[in-house]
């Protein structure tokens, strides 16, 4: 299996990108297409043990700036790292894409130059919200901010499938986000695509109110990617403010200093549970293709997780599940 | 001063509301008047000490149950403590009104019976949101589900005039909630009321992103009631279940539950920052009298401090203000 990966996205590209990829040449049996500024990444490559026949280069040295719009680079920028590596996933030249770079870039890119799977209306973006349990697809996380009822309907089934190959759950729960249990309530809608629902080929187990969602009781949280995109940032907000609450109480005296040495494995595991970017990649669920959306700030090993999701993706078949569910 | 409170509405009602109500007149300088079961409220008034010529009852056996729907009671049921109270305030035989009851019902009832302000569209729920720092007014918190653009300003006017009065502070801060920093981001609702917001007459400081919420940098959070209950209870979830997750961290050896006892002064005070209830009750703006929401769960000193909050509101004049700047 071949992924390509955008050397030139994210906050600390190329350095973790490469890295990553490294690491997945070596433990994941897939090989690897670099896109991106070929002589930064092979400077980079050479501190590293490999093997070479794995992993491959695509030189580009067009990149995509922060300030740049999305709406603009997609037509201005065809020859970006995050275009190319799009454009080889249409062209059959690789099986997926993993990028850190701009989430809207991403999704314009992914429907120019990849298209969307027919009978799909929206394609979602669908990150794994990290919880008690083992996290909550959250559909749609922010790609699509108007949505009608019927989309949210098709994000329960895409989430669905998802959760099914990937998360090897067999009949994952569909629950729609709202501000209270009963059917009447919320918005035109959450009342619409309540109805919507029930008749759908999912298992909608009806409204879950925001208090639940930490719970992880629920395995597909559908809402508008408005209040997904809230949702997923309060998270990060809250995670980063707590954790930083509770190194204060450790700090407050030497006796919890102490005990924060004491118990540091145990913080460092909850200080990576409070962080979504731990969680891998993203995956845009209704793309004719495999791509998956690493957080901005990813280091190597969350990139690399990023990968590893791509690769399963790839190998259980999602796009072809879905394929045949809206056909 | 006098204020009325329903003696029957909230989870621990009556007695949290009984002990609330003698806190306040032993400590406030207010006249209370308990609104309620007569029988039930004397029994358990008989246990404290009170000036008697401070506390009142005014007698109702009807109750507002669980299971009555709010458009509902408000017909059938006026003579319920919820209403009464209400009633009592529209008639200026109160000042203001506390009630932990159904918070649709408390809306429908402060609409009916005490009526809006004169140029208030949309009055709000709007409680004081718990950050690093002293707080933040979310408006709305779930009274309006669906807003127009025109609404969100009005709430943001609202949100200044209750931090100027009763926070203290002298120019707050407006933001808007959205998916971006960049004003052409969002939904057609927050687009519309961006540009309307740079014309207001409040300190609009652009657009919040939810993960520089819990920051608390900005004190008036403008949204739709929708995306603020959604806020609001998913703060509430996470608030529990990270304070789980950081017990189960001391509890996880024998150090730890000793660090625990030794940070117990610190945990504690960390579980009430995590907790909304205690920072009071949350105001109804744009009704034309003072009407005060305590949290279902409130126990006795919350409902103190939401009564405390009536006083304040009274007092500073919040809705003369309100008044003045929308005529």
């Amino acid at each position: 299996m071949k992924i390509a990966v955008d050397a030139m996205g994210g906050d600390h590209a190329p350095e973790i990108v490469i890295e990553a990829a490294v690491n997945a040449v070596n433990q994941l049996d897939v090989e690897i297409i670099l896109v991106g500024n070929q002589e930064k990444i092979t400077q980079k490559l050479a501190t590293y043990t490999y093997p070479k026949d794995k992993l491959h280069i695509v030189h580009t040295a067009v990149e995509i700036l922060n300030e740049d719009k999305p709406s603009d680079v997609v037509r201005s920028k065809k020859d970006a790292s995050m275009f190319m590596g799009l454009a080889m996933v249409k062209q059959k030249q690789a099986d997926a894409f993993v990028s850190a770079g701009n989430t809207g870039a991403l999704l314009m890119g992914a429907l120019l130059f990849v298209g969307r799977i027919k009978g799909v209306d929206r394609p979602t973006l669908a990150p794994l919200m990290p919880n008690d349990k083992q996290g909550s697809l959250l559909t749609d996380a922010g790609a699509n901010v108007q949505c009608r009822p019927q989309h949210l309907v098709q994000f329960g089934e895409m989430g669905t499938i998802y959760m099914q190959k990937v998360m090897g759950i067999q009949s994952p729960s569909v629950g729609l986000i709202n501000i209270g249990a009963e059917q009447e309530k919320g918005t035109d809608l959450t009342k619409e695509a309540y109805q919507l629902m029930q008749k759908a080929k999912f298992r909608f187990v009806g409204n879950v109110e925001a208090r639940d969602i930490p719970k992880g009781d629920v395995d597909v949280l559908v809402c508008d990617g408005f209040v997904g995109n809230v949702l997923l940032k309060f998270l990060e907000g809250l995670g980063m403010t707590f954790y930083q609450n509770v190194k204060n109480i450790f700090k407050s005296s030497k006796v919890g200093m102490f005990a924060a040495l004491l118990l540091k494995k145990q913080l460092t595991a909850f200080k990576k549970k409070l962080d979504y970017s731990e969680q891998g990649g993203a995956p845009f669920l209704g793309i004719d293709g495999v791509v998956i959306k690493a957080h901005g700030s990813s280091d190597a090993k969350a990139f690399y997780h990023a990968i590893r999701q791509a690769k399963v993706f790839a190998q259980t078949g999602v796009n072809e599940e879905i394929k045949i569910r809206f056909s």
